[in-house]
């Protein structure tokens, strides 16, 4: 570790980074897309969000452009800044230092990391995914051992999501063909929420929304009884979601 | 200045700072509290956003907090991390940095900040204020000269808080009486917007918008036409926000 030089000043200065997450729906399940990290015992390989530490005359926002941009290849995907996590406790594990320390010949102290957002859209693949042997997506309710607090990272970029999609609903509806049945909606509510919903219960709020529009078809050749296939209005959503300040 | 140490290391780390932003409705004008610095001519002063560089072992959460506790005397505000600015060019301003290494004894290279915003509700006073002379509400339309990028934080500032105040109108009414007319309603979103509303378009969407129940009670004794007294519902508004997911 020769080039390990140590941060010293008084006051303190940490180290900055950014690291980012990519959620998207695969294999019918909410996931996130982790990178491999050699681990020093036996050649073992972990997992790790994609991340980095700053470099001196970088941009916060190019840094995670850098990182994703080396990760999956592209950039095209709305990487918002989401939250910046700081503590302390971030480099309490020994092992994950020495892995640090390692790869990125400092002397590690204390690690504040940038996080930034930003979910994968239906049909937009991950280009690197299939070359890249070193990406995979894990389900966000199944997680391998994460080094840092990249695990709780993960958790409150779901529940950030999650918010995102409260506020603004029409994100599910990029999720979906342009006409979609009930089920179809249903199904996606409950991978991004983790959980099941009511049939009947589920199909009366849809109907009352207003924006979610039934079509005059309906499915074929199916081997249930045919649903009725629906359409977003983003027009009546837009009227209807408006407020008092426009 | 001979406490200054620089901070060298490879890879490269930046001071790390929280700053804070309290918003608040002052003098029918939305306003942000400041706190002065004192500049190097001539004992002139300056106003800055107040902020701290944070400590070693310190929470991120925690400095946004201390410096809070400082300026106003209380933290009974929710403070949220709102984003995080570290562009190089923050410390472009070479007065800003002659300001900052006389004030923190330190070498300023990159400093990169975490802003924390809260709004001042009404009624809540900033204890501090009337003691603490240093400090000072500004309204955001007419800000003095401020040091980094103080400014365009304030700014990005409002704009949040115009985009809280969308995703949750209920913030609204925190700044009304519990029963309040047509004027005080539209009167507050001109401030917050700092724009005119239309009088008959306003009450019309005000109508339309259900959780905004009209009393059986008017003004009295006011020189003018006596108004209408409306009461926020806060189950009526719960209920039509719900969305698919609850």
């Amino acid at each position: 570790m020769e080039n390990q030089k140590e941060c010293i000043s008084s006051p303190f200065c940490p180290y900055v980074s950014v690291d980012c997450v990519l959620l998207g729906i695969n294999e019918d399940k909410l996931s996130v897309l982790l990178v491999e990290r050699k681990l020093l015992e036996n050649n073992a390989v972990g997992y790790k969000l994609p991340g980095s530490l700053i470099y001196e005359t970088e941009e916060l926002d190019d840094a995670a452009l850098r990182v994703m941009k080396e990760a999956v290849g592209h950039t095209q995907m709305s990487l918002r800044q989401f939250h910046t996590f700081g503590s302390v406790a971030r480099t309490a594990k020994k092992e994950d230092v020495l892995w640090l320390e390692k790869e990125s010949h400092i002397k590690v102290s204390r690690i504040v990391t940038v996080v930034y957002l930003a979910l994968s859209k239906k049909g937009k693949t991950v280009s690197g995914l299939d070359k890249n042997e070193t990406l995979r997506w894990f389900p966000v309710e199944d997680l391998p051992d994460l080094p840092f607090d990249h695990k709780s990272i993960v958790e409150e970029s779901v529940n950030e999501i999650r918010n995102w999609v409260e506020r603004e609903p029409a994100i599910v509806y990029e999720y979906l063909p342009s006409k979609f049945t009930a089920f179809q909606l249903r199904r996606t509510y409950e991978i991004i929420y983790n959980k099941k919903f009511d049939v009947r219960n589920f199909q009366k709020k849809m109907n009352l929304l207003g924006y979610i529009v039934p079509t005059d078809e309906m499915e074929v050749g199916v081997p249930h009884r045919a649903a009725r296939y629906y359409r977003f209005n983003k027009i009546k959503y837009n009227k209807l979601r408006s407020s008092l300040n426009k």
